[in-house]
């Protein structure tokens, strides 16, 4: 237990549908990590205080003071605690003193980050809870080319992806895309997934085909999502390609949009850091190879990072 | 049952959830109808046959002789005989030429009408099957403006709505949206459906500002959707205004998009013709008038008119 003792800070990363813990020490290297399914839409049989107390048990015993901050969908309405939302531009000062504190007992505060907002005039609402943290994890130092004061274009991919931008060290824009979601909707509930064959297997040429595409399209997406079906009955998509075509037109949707929205400009001369692993974050990578565009990867652990930066910057842990 | 005798046609427009037929006279009036909701997704306990025979029951005993043309999905894959398609641009004498045959009994035969399809050089395969059928109605003498010869665009709202031209009296192009299906599965199984109250009431004011919200913007549909859900997590759209406003956004997009590929210009001066009828068509008509695109009103019966003058062109009947 020698690691655990040097702990100064637990993160919770948690989201809705998953909980990742991490045991910190006073350099931001992780110690020890913790992760759960019981996201909050999971349920929660002894609330959200049993679960936390579950997930991170032992940690307490070893370090009965430890500070706590929690940042992700945790925060939201259907979460432990609601916090408002900072609005953009804004960045870690900002996010370090609005922190929200919880005792839990009283000898435990968890302190939550509060989401982000932007609302500008003419157009429409957007909302992140958890995505402004990792961020901050990705600008902190030893991450030298993303250091605060950098500016950046980040993608989160996920069920709501989200793109971001930074300037001078603070989130200056962001963008949802219910990418992920409506591709699963769509896969699972419409007339798209009836001829898909889906096995789980690696990426097939669909997605390629998919993106390309997309990328080369003008039609609206609700006409050009029908010819993942078309195709498949006019023998040019196998059956085991249609939901990586339909995939990859969904995510050629969004990074063709993105980058005209963020960029201005649709040249291929740009580079975007992709926060994530995995079979997705693959995914994008590959997309935004297809439309010429750089991905960087983003550090790991970048939640981890930023609840580290954030408690270091509201004085929670010296430093 | 005098004017069941007076019958010389049967139409059945049998698509995916329902099943229309018509009896006919030899001016091409209704004299009769039924309907079932037995489309071809339904479980066809004796098999089509058995349907068939049930909901045009009657009819027989007094017209044994009388010729049937079908159109709609029950030619597809999945229905009772698949029959292949007419490529545009066609129209009357194609499909009067190309009807199938396929005998239910030796007193009864069924002439099934091609589907058309449209597959241009670098583009994606386009599918209909019963659309052409009601355009070729709405094209038949006594519905002057629309008649042989003419040119017009029509709209057909619906799961998979068609926005389908006519040059000088044939099919010329056609396009599918999946409006409806996604509107469904959006509200149904994603997100955007939680914070929605819908009562089944009439429409209201969120369908207009969804459609003037897209017409006005040029994000991804993947981003603007998400609007339903923070103007409502914001108290700035009613929760049973909600799905209205989802509807909105994604018929304005619909709308938007088919005058920009089939006007060529944006300009409003245009007009449509919308083949349907009930709520959802007062809908298409409200976005046209957004969009400052004049709606024009199909002739009733429009399937049935097709049957009637493929049938006639066919030599099945007189005239």
């Amino acid at each position: 237990m020698t690691s655990v003792n040097a702990g100064v800070l637990i993160g919770l990363d948690w989201g809705t549908t998953s909980l990742r813990a991490h045991l910190l020490d006073s350099d931001g290297q992780v110690l020890d990590r913790r992760s759960s399914a019981e996201g909050i839409l999971a349920d929660q049989k002894g609330g959200f205080a049993e679960t936390f107390q579950r997930v991170t048990g032992g940690w307490f015993d070893v370090l009965p003071s430890v500070p706590v901050v929690a940042s992700g969908m945790i925060t939201s309405r259907n979460g432990w605690v609601e916090t408002p939302y900072v609005s953009v531009p804004a960045g870690i000062d900002e996010l370090a003193s609005s922190l929200v504190p919880f005792d839990v007992s009283p000898s435990c505060t968890i302190h939550f980050v509060c989401g982000m907002d932007q609302d500008p005039p003419g157009g429409t609402p957007d909302i992140m809870r958890g995505e402004e943290t990792q961020i901050v994890g990705c600008l902190s130092p030893g991450c030298s080319s993303l250091a605060k004061g950098a500016a950046g274009l980040f993608v989160m991919p996920g069920t709501h992806s989200k793109w971001i931008s930074v300037c001078e060290g603070n989130l200056d824009r962001f963008d949802t895309y219910m990418t992920g979601e409506v591709f699963a909707v769509l896969k699972e509930h419409s007339i798209l997934g009836r001829l898909m064959e889906t096995g789980g297997g690696p990426m097939t040429g669909g997605f390629e085909r998919g993106v390309s595409a997309r990328l080369d399209s003008e039609a609206s997406l609700l006409r050009h999502i029908f010819s993942s079906r078309t195709l498949a009955l006019f023998d040019r998509l196998e059956p085991g390609e249609i939901a990586d075509y339909l995939s990859g037109l969904l995510i050629g949707e969004e990074v063709r949009s993105a980058m005209r929205d963020f960029d201005g400009k649709d040249d291929g001369d740009s580079s975007v850091t992709i926060v994530g692993s995995g079979a997705l974050t693959d995914r994008y990578r590959v997309a935004l190879a297809l439309a010429g565009i750089t991905a960087a990867p983003a550090p790991e652990d970048a939640a981890a990072r930023g609840h580290f930066s954030i408690a270091r910057q509201a004085g929670l842990i010296d430093g």
